[in-house]
C-alpha cells in the first residue's frame, strides 16, 4: 500500500477534477505483478494500468488500492467490473469512495465473491488526496492557506519592506504547492502592494505523465481597482480570473484577452466567500491556495474554510511589522482556531508547519 | 567526548557562577577508567572525580575534557597539575577556557609533555555551556528569551484572555528552563497582568549531585507600582529582586522580608538594561531566562542583548490581540535580527523553536 500511495502521489497536479489513485497488483503469490496510477482526468484509472502490466498473473491475486474502486462506467468504464474480468480475487483499499456517482464499488466486488478489506494506511491516504475528498465531502474545493513570515509573526517590516523574509529554498516549496493547486488566490491589496505574478514554475513531469498545468490565478478585486492592464497577473503564463463585485465597473477587464470576469455578490469584509467557492467547485476546481494577505486570510478563517494550514517561519524578528493573520472574528482564546501540525521540517535555513483543523469545520459551504 | 557532554549536562542548575564540565578517562588501551562531572561551586572538578575513579588505571591513559582544564588553584587546586599527577598522557578538551584566570591549562600540560588536542565537539561543548562562556566573554549574564504563542505570533485573545495557550507538556517543559537559569525576569506589565509566581518546580537532584537551586526572581518595575505586597512572586518559594529607579517611591518593599531593592538609572523605556545586567553578573548571576512581556523583550532585542530565543508556538490562530514582540527598534527588513534555528521540535501538541543570533551580537555590555 505504501508503493500505491507513492504511485498515488505522482498524480497530484495533473489528474484534477480527479482523484489520485495508485494501484498495486500482487499475484497469487504475493509477488508484484503490475503496477499503475491515475494519470491525467479522462486517461484509464489507476487499477486498470496496473491489470494491463500484471496480465495473466492478476488471476487469483491481490489488488492493493489507495481509493475504493470505482462502480460506475464514465469515460474508461468501471474499475470494480475490470477487477472480476482480471480474476483478482482480494482486493484492500485504504479509503472509501465518497463520491455519490461512484459508490458501491466495493458492494459489487464482495457480491461477486471478492474478499474486499477497507482501511489500510487510510490516514495516508486521506492526505494525498485531501483536495479532491474535500471537494467531494463539501461541495467546495480545498483551501490551503500559505504564509510566510518571522518567528514573531510579522510578514513585512514596520516601512513595509519585506523582501527576502523567507529563503530562496522556502520559495521554492511555495512553488510546489503553487503547481499542486488547481487555482493560487490573493485579495485586492496584496495585488496592489506586490503587484504579484502567481505563475508556478512547475516541476518536470513524471515519468510517463503528462505535463503539470499551471494553476488559474485568481484576484479578489470588489471594485475592479486593483488589477489594472499590465498587471504581471495578466500575462499569459497562466488563465486569470478577475473576482470584481456585481455592481463594479469593470469596463477595463471586460474582453480583456487574459482576464476572465467572475461577478460575485457582495458582503461585510467583500466578496462573498461562499458564493466564491462555489463558483470554483462548478468550474471544476478541487484546490486552492490562498496565498493571502492577513485579511483575506482572516476572511477564509471567518468562514470555516481553512483546511489546511501551511506556514514557512523565516528566523528572524521584527517586533514590529504587518501581522500575517487580521480579522477572523475571534475575540477570546475559547474560539481560538485549533489546529493539529501534521509536519514540521527545515526548508532551507526556515521552518515549515504544517497544520489542520483540529476539529472537522463545521460551517459547511 | 559525548559521553563527558552527557555528563557535564548534569550540572545545568547547580554549578553556576561554575561553568558545567563533565570528563572521562582512558586507560592506556583506551578502555574508560573513570568519569566525572563538576557537580557545584566549591566542589571538586570533574577531572578530579574522574581521575579519582580512575586510580592507577590513569597512568599513560586519555582525559577527555568539555571545557580546558583550569590552571590557577582556586577553592580546589589546579586541574592541569591532578592530570600530570596521575600521569595522563594526552588530553581531549572540547572548547578553551576563555576565563582569565584559567588560562593557560594546556600550555602547562604541553610544557610537561602531555599532548593536548582541541576542538572535538565543539560546537555542543559551547552549548551546553552557553550562559558561562556568555558571561565570561560578554561580562554579562547569558539571556535566553522565552515565549509562548500561536502560529500567528499572539499571546493572547483580543479580550486579553490567553489559559492556556500552549500545553501542559510546554508549561512543564518552561520550568525545566527556569531549574537552569540563575534568574527569571519580567517586566511590570506582566507582573500587573498576570501576577506571576516565576518559581521552578524543580527536577530531582541527579544522582549524587546537588539539588538544584531555585533561579531569582526579577522583576523590572520602574516606579515601584507594579509589586505590591501579597504579590505572588514576593512569596518564600524562591528569593525576589525587584528592580526600580533611583528615584522610585518603594517604601512599600523598603525592608520586605522577602523582596530585594535593586535601584538602577532610567533610561527612554524604562530601567537601564545595561546596568541591570552589569549588577547581575555582579552577584555572580550567570544566565537570565526572560520570559516577557513583548515590550520588554523588545527592549532587551534593542540592546543586541538576547543570546537565545525559545518559543513555543501552539498550533492555533487567533487572528487579533497582543504580540509577541513589540519595539525592538527594528524599522526595516534589513536591520531585522536573523537568527538560526537550532533545534525544532515537538512539545505535546506545540512546537519548541529554539534559535540563536546568526551573527555575533554587536552590542556588548
Ligand atoms: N507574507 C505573506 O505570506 C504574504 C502573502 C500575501 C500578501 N502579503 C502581504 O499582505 C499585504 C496585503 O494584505 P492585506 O490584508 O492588506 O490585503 P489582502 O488580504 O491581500 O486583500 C484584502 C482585500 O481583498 C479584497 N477582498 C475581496 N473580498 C474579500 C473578502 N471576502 N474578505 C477580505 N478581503 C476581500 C478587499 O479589497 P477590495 O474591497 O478592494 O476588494 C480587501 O481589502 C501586502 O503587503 C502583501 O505584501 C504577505
Ligand atoms: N505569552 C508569553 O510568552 C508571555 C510572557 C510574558 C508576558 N506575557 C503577556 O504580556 C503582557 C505584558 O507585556 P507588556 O509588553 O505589556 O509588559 P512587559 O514587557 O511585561 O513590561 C513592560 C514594562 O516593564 C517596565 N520596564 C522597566 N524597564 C524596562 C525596559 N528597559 N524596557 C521595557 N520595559 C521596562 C516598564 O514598566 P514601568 O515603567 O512601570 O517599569 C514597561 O512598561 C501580559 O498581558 C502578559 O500576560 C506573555
Amino acid at each position: 500500500m505504501r508503493r500505491a500511495l507513492e504511485l498515488a502521489a505522482r498524480g497530484l497536479g495533473t489528474t484534477s477534477p480527479n482523484p489520485v489513485v495508485g494501484c498495486v497488483v500482487l499475484d497469487a503469490h504475493g509477488e508484484q505483478a503490475g503496477e499503475g496510477w491515475h494519470r491525467r482526468a479522462g486517461g484509464p484509472h489507476a487499477e486498470i494500468h496496473a491489470l494491463r502490466e500484471a496480465g495473466d498473473r492478476a488471476r487469483g491475486g491481490t489488488a492493493l488500492v489507495t481509493l475504493e474502486p470505482c462502480n460506475h462506467t464514465g469515460r474508461t468504464g468501471p474499475c470494480a467490473q475490470a477487477l472480476l474480468d482480471a480474476g483478482i480475487s482480494r482486493v484492500v483499499y485504504a479509503v472509501a469512495d465518497p463520491d455519490p456517482q461512484a459508490e458501491g464499488g466495493a458492494a459489487t466486488l464482495r457480491g461477486a465473491g471478492v474478499e474486499t478489506v477497507q482501511g489500510l494506511l487510510a490516514a495516508e491516504a486521506e492526505q494525498v488526496n485531501a483536495a479532491w475528498l474535500t471537494s467531494v465531502r463539501r461541495g467546495r474545493p480545498h483551501v490551503t492557506w500559505k504564509y510566510a513570515a518571522t518567528l514573531d509573526g510579522r510578514t513585512a517590516a514596520a516601512d513595509g519592506t519585506s523582501r527576502w523574509i523567507t529563503s530562496a529554498e522556502s520559495r521554492a516549496d511555495v512553488h510546489r504547492l503553487r503547481a499542486e493547486a488547481d487555482a493560487v488566490l490573493v485579495g485586492a491589496g496584496t495585488a496592489r502592494a506586490d503587484d504579484p505574478h502567481l505563475a508556478a514554475r512547475l516541476p518536470a513531469p513524471a515519468p510517463d505523465a503528462p505535463a503539470p498545468v499551471q494553476p488559474l490565478r485568481i484576484v479578489l478585486d470588489s471594485d475592479a481597482t486593483a488589477v489594472r492592464p499590465g498587471a504581471r497577473v495578466l500575462d499569459e503564463a497562466a488563465p486569470t480570473l478577475v473576482a470584481v463585485a456585481e455592481d463594479a465597473d469593470a469596463g477595463h477587464l471586460e474582453g480583456h484577452p487574459r482576464a476572465e470576469l467572475l461577478r460575485l455578490p457582495r458582503t461585510d469584509g467583500g466578496l462573498d466567500l461562499t458564493a466564491l467557492l462555489a463558483a470554483l467547485h462548478a468550474r471544476s476546481v478541487r484546490s486552492v491556495l490562498l496565498e493571502g494577505g492577513a485579511r483575506l486570510a482572516g476572511a477564509f478563517v471567518a468562514a470555516g474554510a481553512v483546511d489546511r494550514v501551511v506556514g514557512y517561519l523565516a528566523p528572524a524578528l521584527l517586533g514590529a511589522g504587518p501581522q500575517v493573520l487580521s480579522g477572523g472574528g475571534i475575540s477570546t482564546i475559547a474560539d481560538a482556531l485549533r489546529l493539529d501540525i501534521t509536519d514540521a521540517r527545515r526548508i532551507g535555513p526556515d521552518l515549515r508547519i504544517t497544520a489542520a483543523p483540529a476539529t472537522p469545520l463545521t460551517k459547511e459551504h
